[in-house]
């Protein structure tokens, strides 16, 4: 195939982030000693991961080793049908904030939700995510962390979330405060938009995370696993990738594929075909 | 479920139309005379089974049985990667258009076609496209023939068709002279797009069919098949329905749904679902 190639003028390894999905079998301290051992620099963490190894433990843990934590996932999912549900989304998040801080990272991602139980009204669920956010700004702020609106592939529209473009994400992200909400850039869930390359211009410093992976075909029967190693699929990461350049995206970006092959796959060879593929895709160079 | 009821002021069983594609396993005569029987005034036509009838007597059939023919589904299929190739594309659609008019339909679905093989390039997909409509164009106009422009689901983006929203097929419509090239709202492709609305305010008279089907949970392993029954899904009809009546949208109105289990169905059955569905959900009366 063309296109996609490394004439973008290059994302450094250091910058590589390994999203702890990718190796979804690992706790905390092993994906954390895979890193370390694949000389990645940073990591990008989950919450269900962290709880288990324990907050503390996972902050020290991280700290010990070098790296540093790309984000945190993940926050979101406030479209409930009753007012309890929401306070209780509402907790969930400010602890999620809470531990993004204790993490040392200052960008919480949010998978916003889908459609309200028993309701087909997109624009309930939308105004319900925006209410969300705005409760919760004032504790990103306090603690520093900014909130990361993913705009999700339309096919996860009804059930995961109502944000289905970038455009609608950076809209969202604009009514708030930058230093508390911007956007995350996910190749897999926008690389078919033909105002991709205007709305990341668009978002500028509102970028908060890219992360990367490919879109394989035929997607599985689980469509939430077609994701493939960088340059397995169709997306033309070069394009993508100079556009959140000249953004002025200049954050680290994490590698995120959820596939059953990869999970399956010793853990030190996807950590190396991590990096091989970053480096020829994205146009890293070896540091020397 | 609240929403997508029948507030919407009404579209009569009188424009329902049966796309063809929701009994896929009747050939042509048997559908026809499945919508006689059903007091279906309309149907929408595909290619293979007006080829499997012949052309003359798949239109005698048609008019014999009193029927419209709301579209003929479908040309498109531009993005080939070598110029032969797009010849017989260009040729392909070239005998599509004489069938429609043949058929005594003026209009013809487009499925534009994804990524050219081999390439990661949007762009060229999209300007192959362009390209190719413009080379219709005199053909459509000289035989009244209106070329659908359809927006596929992004989900099929890789594979199908690269127009993955509304805005885009509207944007690429108007650059050709509006009594050759329109564009196809169908509800399960463009449901998630939070721009929905002002893009078929946008469309106005380029509307050349309006398709309708559910977006049932959770999608097959087939995608293709994720299509439901008017109301079995979580699409607000209402909404959509609204919006291109607004726009002066007043002709046919398509129910295709490819689903395995409706297929299976019996097609007497079926007819009379999507009967009692459509007059359920987008609010039309029974005639007096």
């Amino acid at each position: 195939m063309s296109g996609g190639a490394a004439e973008v003028g290059g994302i450094g390894l250091e910058r590589l982030s390994l999203n702890q999905a990718t190796v979804k079998h690992l706790g905390l301290r092993e994906a954390v000693s895979l890193c370390a051992r694949h000389d990645i620099p940073a990591i990008g963490l989950w919450r269900d991961r962290v709880a288990e190894a324990g907050l503390a433990e996972a902050a020290a843990a991280v700290r010990a080793a070098g790296l540093r934590v790309s984000s945190l996932c993940r926050g979101g999912f406030f479209t409930q049908a009753d007012a309890g549900a929401r306070r209780a989304a509402l907790a969930d998040n400010r602890a999620a904030i809470a531990e993004a801080a204790e993490l040392g990272t200052d960008t919480l991602v949010l998978v916003c939700g889908g459609l309200v139980p028993g309701q087909r009204d997109l624009g309930l669920a939308r105004r319900m995510i925006a209410d969300a956010i705005g409760e919760l700004v004032p504790d990103a702020q306090r603690l520093g962390v900014r909130l990361g609106i993913e705009a999700l592939h339309p096919m996860f529209c009804a059930d995961r979330c109502v944000i289905s473009s970038l455009g609608e994400a950076v809209d969202l992200a604009l009514s708030f405060p930058a230093d508390a909400v911007g956007v995350v850039v996910d190749t897999y869930h926008v690389w078919w938009d033909a105002r991709l390359a205007d709305e990341i211009g668009r978002a500028g410093p509102r970028i908060v995370s890219y992360q990367v992976c490919d879109w394989v075909l035929p997607l599985p029967a689980d469509i939430l696993l077609g994701r493939g190693h960088l340059g397995d699929g169709v997306i033309d990461f070069g394009l993508v990738t100079a556009a959140v350049t000249a953004a002025g995206y200049a954050g680290d970006v994490e590698v995120e594929i959820f596939n059953a092959k990869v999970w399956d796959a010793p853990p030190d060879q996807t950590a190396a075909t991590v990096r091989e593929r970053f480096a020829a895709v994205l146009g890293g160079k070896e540091r020397p």
